[in-house]
């Protein structure tokens, strides 16, 4: 058995967030790899904002950002005409979501809803047997003032709401449920539960051990409980699209689309997938990406529910629910240089924006998913990538 | 009903990408909406490079790229010590990894294996009755050379595998499974497929329809089907814990570690979670975007199943099996100027490295899921949140 | 297209459930197939019990009774020794719960615990869009003790303990969580549910329209939701299994068996299963027949989690997690003479006894999953239904 | 702690299958319980055809079978009009089904459609790393025909058709597919798994542990992977809901009808539900007890997808697909008196019928959905089963 032997990273212990550190670090990798990193090294941005978002910095990637829309949105938050930023190496990518925005358009734009948001860290906590676990439950539930109180004391934004239980076999596992302001949150809650969870073993009646998580929280990973209790915000988006609009502007007809829809419908079930509509991963990641958001949440944020209901007038209902949708405006990667200027775009920088941040996220998923399975069903979805993607082999 | 009025956004028929178009569109967008987008508008990259991987090209998003390592890995492809690129904007990540890495280099480093490589386009068909769908599966079978031959003459690289097959009510679901070499893939069968699937529709004795995709790919989002039926590569990455290492550089002790991880799977069993480790997708994601993957494909990409095992020596076995990893070292965005540096970095771009960087990916999940594991059970998981990621609140 | 011209059923409008009316349409069914019946029309139930239970009754199927245990059960409510009636044709079935049974005596017994009872009627709610139907939701919340008042005004039994509630595009998912004491409940609370919804169409500030369910509840199948949220009783089973017992009776050891749950477990989970032990169905269905349980509530009831842990003496924890185990002591078919007798056995008909039934049954599953997994390893599975299974073929 | 002391159940050496036995164990019951079983000790079944379906036989349950029909089926085994005998306790559930076979009738039958047929076993095999495992699988692949040879030399009529396989981790999960002819196979294929397992573990080049079953059969439980992979027939039963029909005699529309199963599909994805229509677990659990099938078997068969289509003069289309439906004409409880009466009924006891029993369940499904479903929308359901169901509270 070997043990590597290949020389550490260079580090600056006064003050690692400078261009020197960047550019020393680089030149050990040339030295270690033969890679001279010229690209990556050339950026704007000054490293001293990025402590809190990366260590061991040694340039940047350049992430090309396209421009879809206008995208006219009917919401609470969002109200009026968005030009939206997509970063992506996906060629068709923007110029699909446009071609659906301008769809949604024509009949008169999305309306969208924002119905709750949490955030969660799900603590276990083990017992002797299954009857402890138990009543330690009947305990937290009764102490939850207290509880509260504790967690949110950590916090000026969190809000503790409820907290989920499940008992499975001596253990007694609980989903704090918070709400987060305009924060994703998972650190802020992860604080806050963690302090409470040090309450609650010291005041337990009953003795207990914990682990700040036991898996159920689910974080940074699709969960079929992320697909039933909301983890980020809930958010729905809907439109009708008119029959003569689809046909002038999809080349198909809203009868056949939903015909498509219901074949998807069964494929989805069938395979089990997080998602029934064409693609919700494409847009949120590169809506995430372009808006410093937390690049891994896609994998929560990308479930969800499309919905159609041909009306009795041929036109088509369409609505997409993402239950799941974890956003931010506030923290994070939101506030690096090109990040906020993609947020500002929108107007959606800073506390009070994240509602209306999702509410786009979920008017553009619903642009993609229009314009994607239009394109599968009129045929020409292949001949489309053939010309706008010749980066793809 | 108001239809937008908002103007369209200005392309350049002649030659939309150059430095002057997207500053067009940027001029453009700050007129509609203040945002000068003074930074995004910074980049060092070739607009003329760009057809293929974007439209409406504004300029670009400077996402940060850390470096972890060295890992050393003792793969069939990845062979020796590595620097691995990270992009993202969530601090602590690179300082996990990074920490998960030195711990399995002084462990021996990460064994790794490739099992199989597939991309899959699922067109499905549809019948007057499930008795002709059935029997239409049936000549699918019998013509498999055949379809094969047709599908595999859009392409010099995917070649056609087998075809999976489903019978639900009055359609059959084809699933084609493909290799595609150092590519992702998803353009290449869906061209083929389509190519295919004409010639069934022609051939086939049995009248048909079809749509190209029934949803059964599943494309963009996870499913309990790739984690059946590997979408990508599936692969392996393997190490056992030395008891002494995890209590010298972890502060923790493996049978916590194993006990904890009980817990772990328990909690993602009931959560109906799509992986049972602690965070997958932040590995996966901030590789993704650094070399230039398609960043939608961490969906799909982040399931899988963390193995541990209790020696007898009190060793721990631990491993990552990620059944549908869809990585490409070829095509898409792994040609742009930094991306492909941070390819270069792990000699990891170009034809036949494909394997490899599968490789690297694994054994990177496994540093930071052992790094994040033991944090949470050494109780300084909140603690080095707070020290490293003060950007998040 | 041809209709059917096969005479009707005979029915007796005046007595329908006599032993002539049964006789009669034996009789017809004779003349219509051939088969006299002769074995299905001996019974010794009184066909004036079973209006409530089945229409168009012939006769009988005789499911044979096989004893297991004794058992000792150490719950709440069942305290002692047991002898379990399992009405089934599999052979070897019986005789392998025994065996765990002995196992579990000579370890002490099992502990049970009930968690918590629910039963659900989940009706949706429709509206014109998103908004609408997230606003009645807060209506609904607002105003729960309207609703419970409606609700509980049609049974004596039945409490309405909480309303989950989801917004799907632009409907709203109610699910009412009632308690329903020692009955089953599904019709008690589908009446409840139905008066509740005809006062909520009616007071409701924003018009709707609803179906009674919308398929949440989920009745009579397996959901995820159902493993999540408790239908029927969430009942725990709880044994350690000695090392010597292990090795002396089951012939393998417990370290082995610790090795073969993960195994088992990693199978489960890879193949999205309901249930991760060995055979939970088995049992249930059994008891469920031979005491009177609706048959088809083992699709619910069968979900679950065995959990394991190998203690540092090298014992082994085991135990049973039932979350939605539907059983009743009263109403359904558990008056009827034979499987009333069978409850009798256990001391479990009637009023106050549902929650040991739950207990007793818990405690089987877990003896049955030790002793068919210790078969397994010990490699004698196959024989053992050689010997006793003869007419399987 | 106690160690029961309950006496042991008493067996007779010589034969543990008469009548007396039977009684002797009754006594002792009475002695232990004070429950005379008087009911359940009177059968008119000969004990001495037990062996193979039961051990300490006590007695009977006996199971009201009320006869639902006439259903016309046109299937490919099932051909003309059937009177179906439903062993149940629920009220409401044999009128149910009759209504809906009534409907299917006047509309021109159901047809019918056997897809596929497998068995599984599915031991999982252990090596020292994945690389190992992976080329096992190679090798497995590579040694089919000689594997397959080995499995079926303990059967005449069980044969391997293909191998599926999984690497996770150091392990590589074999599930063996299996046709078994009109058996349920499940005992017959563990026995060929078994000799066939021997044979690989000897002849591997690479060492290897297996476990008989590494639970991805998987055996007596509702999984994805069964709804997938069939398990059981996958069979699948089809017929047109005319719209005056629908109107007549259920009093709704079908435009209704079409709008309520779009909300029940949705409910049913959300909670991610194992079937989406209304209860198919009735009809099978009904069925199987009344003709003697694997009263557990039931958790698997009940899985599936109904389907509807909207055509364009407003006829409904419906179908049910059940993957894993597990049905047997031969062995196991098939051939105990009443149970081979009620298969008989419909022609369906012995060799080469267990297709048409298959065609007759589905039909059958798809009569009591059609029933319940429209029940729903009309409002009558609880009417219903207040009229008809009143032993249930």
């Amino acid at each position: 058995m070997k043990v590597s032997r290949a020389p550490k990273i260079p580090r600056d212990r006064r003050n690692d967030y400078s261009s020197e550190s960047a550019q020393q670090r680089r030149e050990f990798l040339q030295q270690q790899t033969g890679e001279p990193l010229e690209q990556t090294g050339q950026f704007s941005i000054d490293p001293q904002v990025l402590p809190g978002n990366i260590e061991n910095f040694i340039g940047i990637v350049q992430m090309p950002v396209g421009i879809a829309g206008p995208l006219h949105i009917n919401g609470e938050y969002a109200q009026g005409d968005f030009y939206v930023p997509l970063a992506t190496t996906e060629g068709t990518l923007v110029a699909s979501y446009s071609r659906g925005m301008r769809v949604l358009n024509e009949c008169g734009g999305v309306t969208t809803t924002v119905v709750e948001q949490f955030m969660q860290r799900a603590p276990a906590f083990l017992f002797e047997n299954a009857r402890q676990a138990r009543d330690f439950g009947q305990w937290v539930s009764d102490n939850f003032s207290k509880i509260a109180a504790v967690a949110e004391s950590t916090s000026s934004i969190a809000r503790l709401m409820h907290i989920e239980q499940w008992s499975v076999a001596r253990s007694r596992y609980l989903r704090f449920n918070y709400t987060t302001g305009d924060a994703a949150g998972q650190n802020m809650v992860s604080k806050a539960t963690l302090i409470a969870s040090e309450w609650i073993k010291e005041n337990s009646p009953i003795p207990c051990d914990y682990l700040l998580s036991g898996n159920m929280d689910t974080d940074k990973k699709h969960s079929h409980l992320n697909m039933i209790h909301s983890r980020g915000r809930r958010v729905i988006a809907e439109a009708v699209l008119k029959k003569d609009v689809v046909k002038r502007m999809l080349h198909t007809d809203t009868r056949m689309m939903a015909r498509a829809a219901v074949m998807s419908n069964t494929g989805a079930r069938i395979a089990g997938a997080a998602y029934n509509g064409p693609h919700s991963a494409n847009g949120i990641a590169s809506l995430f990406i372009a808006t410093g958001q937390d690049e891994a949440n896609v994998v929560e944020s990308h479930a969800g529910h499309l919905s159609h209901e041909l009306l009795d007038n041929d036109d088509l209902y369409m609505s997409v629910t993402l239950p799941s949708l974890i956003v931010a405006t506030y923290g994070g990667g939101t506030g690096l240089p090109t990040q906020k200027e993609c947020l500002n775009l929108m107007d959606c920088y800073g506390k009070g924006k994240a509602n209306k941040l999702a509410e786009i996220v979920a008017a553009t998923v619903l642009a993609g998913d229009i314009s994607l399975a239009s394109a599968v069903i009129a045929g020409h979805w292949v001949s489309s990538h053939d010309r706008l993607g010749r980066n793809r082999p």
